[in-house]
């Protein structure tokens, strides 16, 4: 059983819960040698390990213990595991010792938590047709699994080599049986050679056909430098063989890339081991302590970055976590730039509103979701005339002169009045009326540009020119564009609240939905500290609120039924079952098995309207997942409603 | 006494010799409150700390115990202590009551290492005549503290507000007193608005006039965000307040920024705090026991990134890591990008060759001293006729087909041969000759393309082209290229060996030192393992050894001689007194303080030639540090010297 429980872009903290307890996701299992293993896992945070079935199926006296008194006694751990099947020996050997029905049974007999069918882990590169031709083996190994596992949960491993089709034709099968988890397999070399860009193929294009219900386990990644960039993909679970693999090495990893002992001068990081000891009483260590002490670095850091990504993602700024990870290695960084040929998958997971500001850390933020889901929609609320300016101090409608001089433009252009828009980095246009709206309001960028910047801007000014635009003296220096005319009127720069709101209406729930929520007669009051509008109320009946943290309008009854009213099903609804039915009027949360339908637009943080079957309104709330999530999970909650009582 | 031990950039590791111990710089200084302190500041790595000499002063209690017992067992703590004079508290008040002789007897006589003179701390923003005249002011305090202090060392505190005229003259007139360390004083204000454009002006304009010699502190510094950039302006020492007061606070220190305890779904560390508790742990302690756990993991985040930083800048990584530290802000990135503007002082520091690759990390990349460097340099070397070509596989010598067709060019061009040069990111420009010469060699960048770097290669295809130029169609193609004319014949790739060392040494060494080192007759000789060149010999006498590590050239006692005759006083060469004479003729390593001269053009990990005031030749050896530092610094080794016995 998996639940969501936060996002962000295709990143999610979840909680997967198994018959020895649950496990809080993004995850990293370390790998358990069985009856090797002498170092402490949970003492840094390993919440579930991964041991390998084979290698105790292969060894008798393991394997009668692991028999009679299961594999948690075995390798002495009393929460979650998972097994391996043995398809790591396959790809080393090229041959192994057992079939796949045999490994699924004993596997389960040894009372292992999450089992892994005897998948082919095809390499890299290798010819469509033998990819193909092993993805059908691995399908049919999955089916098979199926049929003779009783208890364990299942992994069914996504294969497929470098090919991007056979990643998705692989991963949309195994999404039609109904096992419980994704590992995506046969990246280890494609991550060993620094082959970051064809590893964001590999795994995006599987992630794009698995379900949003299940985890996804990348396979074989272990290094801390990755975790940020591959659970921006989408993957929730990691194995790290690395802590003990690089430590026999004496070599330490970090976020920023791996030490070698041999050349540190200083313990580069906050752990125990690295405050208790310097390089050179490592160095003077006997070998066996020293590689103990490097492993127990290795897993503080690693599972130090797992907290800090899961922290990433509740606050809403893991891309930004991503940003400064990939400067690690410029494959990494490569890779990360790989993934704005993803735009539209992550679109459909990316969170509408955020915890966090928008940070421009290069031109790479310019590929973000966020800023093409901008650009779409504010470009269907600008109208003509439009009076482009250089940006002031945000926000920019408090901080602009009243009226403004000092336009040139295109073509000869008259009188006013004119919709005053700003340019400035990340968003590129801002009309005045959503400058207090996320993400436009909580962002920020350098400002000293590079080309990448200036030549969006430049790109957008020229666009809206061919329109009817002027553009003010300052915003053409700065691009370096040059008018023919000069515009000698004057642009007022004052906002109506009125066409503020029904700007942010139109701009949050589709065109058409401010002038259907804020009638002519709506009455806005103003918060008496900050100045901000506050409430939006039709007689004494409250229309909407416009939340402080992030400028957006939260329903409120009157609103709902406006909007209910005023648009066609399936707009901004989510429809419950009629078991969910008397809940959701009581005002409690929805959870995502009792939803039967919803708006394919809706997004997490979207406020919905709760509806039944037939259309009828039963709350409001706000969404706490995507439309695809809603209609594919079915644990945890989806809406957290906010009101009740229709 | 300061003495430098490695060097990257404008920063540096060194040791900060007191009568209370040495300090590995760059040291964090925790601030001790007197009488008030709770934490144990040197488990986490304290080596120094601060305190304040106006509060002892002022607090007769403590005061008294200061002047009987010292400031060492008033504050507990027995390594080196620096006190601080009261300026902070005349910045906060505007009026302190002590004045400067008396403060600077007082702090000589609780027996602080270092003390403070009675500095004005002229904010940001002030007129050029207020700040001017406060920056005669602390001058004056300055001179005024020599004569009273008497076995302390001495800080003199640049000043000058943010006019970078007046950092610079406030600085260059504090380089003429005999004083031992330098704080960059008021920047506070400028680091709490996120202003580090201005505030990497203000340490960069003193820098500038500061004598290398001596240590810099950045006053108020103790966000451990902005400890990799400040290093990177050649700030050596930092004051941290900002453990405690932020932990009383909640909130928690990390190099990506500040989290508030109460937002925090994770510890985001691997500190034994974030180890050992979670954030409802610790949200549940009483006020006091959570604020000392939250400034024991400020203090080790802090620790951590001071030693990540001194081994950055061990391995010659320090601005990939600056580059990474500064995603955590678009502020700090704005700051960063502005370091672009004093190339040429940071040129000076720089060394030649280093540990570590060179990464492309984004656009800022293309600013870094290290690629302005090359251009410079290899545009020397060009010579006419060349043939521009995309990037292979690294060696490009050894992955390129040993013949290339389909070029074309701006004018008819006929005939061989041509210079094969690679046109590539980061560098731009690679003649085939010195494809394995650092950093060359040693570099990488993202195969997907920013503009800037785009538009960089476009430009540098551009010049080339206005001489006789040739272009291949793969290059032509990547950077949108088109040329009229086709030029029907074909390239040669391979490189002769002896073009290829003469074009290094000239590259090294400077124009004519390939043809005057390496004569027609010489013998190259190979690696049997590499294949490499190795040793170039005049019969059986060694001129140089490539170096495999760098391919630079190692000059062999026969390569001294020649480099020695063919070039004039002073060109690669440091000029050492009469006492230091025999030792470096036995091949002891050269300090600093017996230099008398040297090539201004030296720069750290450079091959020189050590001559005696005669220019005689003594020996040979690898500058440690540049022109500047060897003539300043009276500490620690100049030159390790690789060969005497001239
Ligand atoms: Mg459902
Ligand atoms: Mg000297
Ligand atoms: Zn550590
Ligand atoms: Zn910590």
């Amino acid at each position: 059983m998996f639940e969501i429980k936060s996002k962000d872009g295709l990143g999610r903290t979840g909680i997967l819960k198994t018959g020895h307890g649950t496990v809080r996701t993004p995850a990293l299992m370390p790998v358990i040698h069985p009856g090797k293993q002498t170092i402490d896992v949970k003492g840094p945070g390993a919440e579930i390990v991964i041991t390998n079935a084979y290698i105790i199926y292969r060894n008798p006296e393991l394997r009668e213990k692991a028999l009679s008194d299961g594999v948690h006694r075995l390798i002495d751990f009393d929460g979650p595991i998972m097994t391996d099947s043995g398809s790591f020996q396959l790809s080393e050997y090229g041959d192994i010792e057992v079939e796949n029905p045999e490994i699924i049974r004993f596997q389960d007999e040894i009372g292992t938590d999450i089992g892994t069918s005897l998948d082919i882990p095809t390499p890299p590169g290798v010819s469509h047709r033998r990819a193909l031709e092993e993805v059908e083996v691995t399908l049919e190994r999955a089916r098979e699994s199926i049929e003779y596992r009783e208890r364990m949960m299942l992994n069914a491993v996504v294969q497929g080599s470098t090919h991007p089709d056979l990643r998705r034709y692989c991963a949309s099968r195994l999404a039609e049986l109904p096992v419980e988890l994704h590992p995506i397999g046969a990246v280890v070399p494609l991550m060993e050679s620094y082959r970051y860009r064809e590893l964001v193929d590999a795994v995006l294009s599987s992630v794009s056909e698995l379900p949003p219900s299940r985890p996804r386990h990348l396979m074989g990644a272990g290094h801390p430098m990755l975790f940020a960039l591959a659970v921006s993909m989408g993957c929730d679970l990691f194995d790290s063989a690395a802590y003990i693999l690089y430590a026999e090495d004496d070599r330490l990893l970090s976020t920023e890339g791996t030490y070698k002992l041999e050349n540190l001068q200083e313990m580069p990081c906050s752990c125990s081991v690295c405050t208790d000891y310097t390089p050179s009483e490592l160095m003077g260590m006997d070998r066996e302590e020293r590689r103990n002490l490097i492993a127990e670095h290795n897993l503080h850091v690693s599972f130090a970055e797992i907290r800090k990504v899961r922290q990433a993602i509740h606050d809403g700024n893991l891309m930004e976590l991503v940003e400064e990870r990939c400067r690690a290695h410029p494959r990494l960084l490569e890779g990360y730039r790989r993934m704005s040929e993803y735009l539209d998958l992550i679109e459909k997971f990316e969170p509408r509103s955020k915890r966090s500001a928008f940070f421009y850390t290069g031109p790479e933020s310019l590929g973000r979701v966020e800023v093409h889901r901008h650009l779409k929609r504010v470009k269907e609320h600008l109208g003509e005339r439009l009076a482009l300016v250089a940006p002031s101090r945000r926000p920019y409608s408090s901080s602009l002169p009243a009226r403004i001089g000092g336009f040139s433009s295109l073509r000869p252009q008259s009188g006013g009045p004119w919709r005053v828009v700003v340019v400035d980095l990340p968003f590129g246009i801002i009309p005045l009326e959503l400058d207090q709206v996320y993400p436009l309001a909580q962002s920020d960028a350098p400002g000293i540009m590079d080309l990448d910047g200036e030549e969006f801007l430049r790109g957008l000014v020229r666009d809206l020119m061919d329109g009817d635009a002027i553009v003010d003296d300052a915003l053409c220096s700065e691009l370096g564009i040059e008018l023919p005319y000069k515009y000698m009127g004057e642009v007022e720069t004052t906002v109506d609240d009125l066409d503020r709101v029904r700007m942010v209406a139109d701009y949050q729930f589709g065109m058409g939905a401010g002038e259907l929520l804020f009638t002519d007669d709506v009455r806005i009051e103003r918060s008496r500290n900050t100045g901000k509008i506050r409430h939006i109320y039709a007689g004494d009946e409250l229309i909407c609120t416009m939340r402080a943290s992030d400028g957006l309008l939260v329903l409120g009854a009157e609103g709902a039924v406006r909007l209910h009213q005023g648009t066609d099903y399936p707009a901004c609804r989510v429809a419950v079952n009629e078991e969910s039915e008397p809940f959701a009027r009581k005002g409690k949360s929805v959870f995502a098995k009792f939803i039967i339908d919803c708006d394919n637009n809706i997004r997490a943080n979207d406020e919905v309207l709760i509806v039944n079957a037939d259309d009828e309104l039963l709350a409001t709330g706000k969404a706490l997942l995507c439309a695809e999530e809603m209609m594919d999970l079915n644990h945890g909650q989806a809406v957290k409603t906010r009101k009740g009582g229709f």
